[in-house]
Order: C-alpha cells, then sequence, then structure tokens
C-alpha cells in the first residue's frame, strides 16, 4: 500500500480539535470519512503529526494514510478539497516511502499565538482579543526561560498519558504586528495545553504583575499551580512542521 | 437632547441583518439593547445608514442616535465596545447638529464583494469560495454598463417597499487580488439583495455563459428573472459610507 503525506489546514472553531472523539466532531474523523468515501467505504486510518485542543486552528499540518490504490497527489488534493467542509483545506500530497511517520518523525513543530490590541469583528475567532498595555520586552525577557531542554511539568495538564514531560524548546519569541502582536515558539515537541499556559504566563509579566525573573523557579517548581491561567484557544495555530528526514515537505 | 454619529463595524455571519425583528437577532437590538443599559434601561432607538440582509458583513457603518445625556465622544465608544458581543465593534463617534440623518444624508455607499479562488478555512466566512476561472476583463466590459442613472427592477427584490427603483451608479469594477478578486460598486442607493445579484450576474459573464454586451437588455427588461441567481451573502460587505454635508464622518 503506498504511503500518502497530505498537507492541510484547518480552522478548529468548530471542531473538538485533530483527534477522533465518540460523540464530537473532529477533524480526523472529516477527513478519514471522506478518504473512506474515496475508497469505497472502506475504513481509511490516517496518522496526524500531533494532537490539537478543541478550538486550536492549523495553519500548516501533515498527516500520513496508506491507501489501497495508487493516486496523482494532485488529484488526491483536489478530490479531498471537494468531499470536506469548507473548514478544512488541502495543499499538497506527496508519495513517500513507508517507514516515515507523520508524528514520529517531525522534528520540529511551531506555533503562533495571535492578541490584537482591538476589538475587531473580523479576526475574533482567529486572535484572543487584549486592551491593556503590554510590556513586550519583559515578555522576551521571560520567554528566554524557556530554551533549551527542560521538564515544563509546570506548563503541562496532568494525568495525560506521555511518559515525559521534557521538551526542547528551540526559540521563543513575541513580535509587534500592526494589530497586536504574536507569540511564536518551537520545539521539538509540546505537551498537552503546554502553548497556551506558556502564553498565560508571559502575559502575566507583560501586564506586570509577576517578573521575567521568576520565570526559572515557576519551570524548576514542575507543577502546573506555579503558573498561571491558559489563555483562550481561538487564539493558536499550529503554523509550521519541519521534517529532518525529508525536506521535500514544506510548511 | 444630543445627537451622535457612530461608526461601526460587524460580522455579519451570526445576525439576521442589520434591522431589528421579532424572532432573529440582529446587530440594530444589539447596539440597541447596550445604549438602553447605559441609560438606566431607558429604550433608545437608533437610525442606521442603511439594511443589510442575514450574513452581509459591515467594515464601515453609521449611525445616528439622539440621546438623553451629553457623552464624552471616546468614552460612548469604549462603553459600546465593552458591552456588545466580539461580532460588533466601534471605532469613533461625534456629537453633530440634530438635523443630520444617516440614512437620508449618506450621499455614497460603497459595497465590496470577495470571491476567494482556493479553499482557505480562514476568509470561508468573509468570501465566496469559487474555483472556475473567471475572465475579469470581460466582467469589467459588463460592469460598465451599469454606471449612471437607471432603474435596477432585474436586480432588485419584488414586492419590497421602495417607491423607485431608480439608482445611480457612480462606479463598478472589479479589482484581482493575491488570492482572488473583489467587485467595488459606488451608488447613491442599493435596492434590496441589488449588490448581490449584478454579481452574480457579472460572474455568469466571467465564466462565459453570457456575453458583456447583454448587460444593458438585462437592465432594460426591468425583470428580475432576466438577470441571474444571486451570490451568497458571505462575500458581501458595506465597505464605505460618505455624507457630504458632514466630511468629517470618514470610513
Amino acid at each position: 500500500m503506498p504511503r500518502y503525506f497530505i498537507q492541510l489546514a484547518y480552522d478548529g472553531s468548530n471542531f473538538h480539535g485533530w483527534q477522533i472523539q465518540p460523540s464530537a466532531n473532529s477533524v480526523q474523523e472529516e477527513i478519514q470519512k471522506a478518504l473512506g468515501k474515496l475508497h469505497g467505504n472502506e475504513k481509511i486510518e490516517i496518522v496526524g503529526c500531533g494532537r490539537t485542543d478543541a478550538g486550536v486552528h492549523a495553519k500548516n499540518y501533515f498527516l500520513h494514510t496508506d491507501l489501497p490504490q495508487a493516486w496523482d497527489p494532485q488529484q488526491l488534493v483536489f478530490k479531498l478539497n471537494r468531499m470536506t467542509p469548507p473548514d478544512i483545506s488541502f495543499s499538497k500530497a506527496w508519495e513517500l516511502h513507508s517507514d516515515l511517520h507523520a508524528r514520529f518523525d517531525a522534528s520540529s513543530r511551531t506555533y503562533r499565538y495571535f492578541i490584537n490590541r482591538h476589538k475587531d469583528p473580523f479576526v475574533r475567532t482567529q486572535s484572543w482579543y487584549l486592551q491593556q498595555d503590554l510590556d513586550i520586552d519583559a515578555m522576551n525577557q521571560a520567554a528566554k526561560h524557556l530554551l533549551g531542554i527542560q521538564d515544563f511539568s509546570s506548563f503541562a495538564k496532568a494525568h495525560t498519558d506521555v511518559k515525559t514531560n521534557i521538551c526542547e524548546v528551540f526559540s521563543a519569541e513575541w513580535f509587534e504586528t500592526a494589530n497586536g502582536l504574536y507569540f511564536e515558539i518551537s520545539a521539538n515537541r509540546f505537551l498537552r495545553n503546554m502553548v497556551r499556559a506558556i502564553v498565560g504566563t508571559l502575559v502575566e509579566v507583560g501586564l506586570g504583575k509577576i517578573k521575567a525573573s521568576e520565570l526559572p523557579g515557576i519551570i524548576a517548581a514542575k507543577n502546573r499551580s506555579e503558573a498561571y491561567v491558559s489563555v483562550p484557544a481561538q487564539g493558536l495555530f499550529l503554523w509550521e512542521i519541519t521534517y529532518e528526514k525529508a525536506p521535500q515537505l514544506q510548511g
């Protein structure tokens, strides 16, 4: 069976996340349903590059799937775009060797979190509206403490099924835009809820409620209650994924 | 009672249009509710610059209202932004003389209709996704026939309460963008459903199904059944309003 990698994007507003669930709609279910229809209602499994939570978006996402027939990649993308709802889109597909895995072989993941400083109806589902002034320099000072290989238990949902909370953060920085700012963070892996807990904590720094120098202590505590409240899902985008073993997968 | 002009914007996706209705939510109702709360639950009436249909957006909109107390305009904007849902935003307010009317004194209205050529989850509620190739030159040829003072009955919903279907169209043109194209049309007034019926007809020209030279005949027929199917609401934005009598109202 040929293995295909497929690049897609989705607006997470109306999904209960990527992963299939018994009683809620998910991106995975919509795509598996479409692939099933394309293959005589055979059950087709797909493997995503990661799980996104309810309401979180993906500007770029990769999945792999082993299909019972060979496809022209462009034709596969065309069909999938027609057979899925308007909040999921497909941009490219590749046939790749069958030992490359969308989740285990992703070498880095990048997320962005968007904060909008003005009430704007047209970006309300794609950013968090926060009117207060933020000290971006202090937030960037704090963000530097996130770099490197560390245990991120202070920013993780407890009782999840992962074996370790150690992640390697490659970069973490705030950038100003015309209408607000965004946080970009790249790492080899992320824990559940981690980016939103980190952003919530850095915003406390930006508001002057805690100091940038308190970050090392918060991380060292390895205790979720030491960090601050998570920011809302609608500002978060899975932005970029890289595969060192397959540099042709761009996005 | 001082008269205020207020500039706002709204995403029409979840509204049954501007105008108050007995059993559906409207932009007008949300704003009147907020203004009522700001004035001890007194009933406050507002007058909008025009009616937009269900699902149509406004990038710029003006209303006027006579308030029982004097306000600092910036304070009024601030309060309204806090007391209305995320899909309505207020940008500016002015205290103006009480004979200026938001609807009757608007000298021109401009609409834009956005067509997106690629399936894109993040603009799906703010454009119409149409994959087919469009001949933009032919569409612009056709659009020229709309200019001037003419009876637009062929593009009007029948049985509405207006006395005349004559409008003066100042400009009508298609523009290409990175992801598709948009149609911009300015006129002294618009009939109900008029822009969407015009765009639907121009798209038929763009698809090569009718000729640009057929437009004068379609207009002259003064019969809605001579024109083509209206395009969906989510691509349409009320974009700009001008008041010759009050040039300070920008937007």
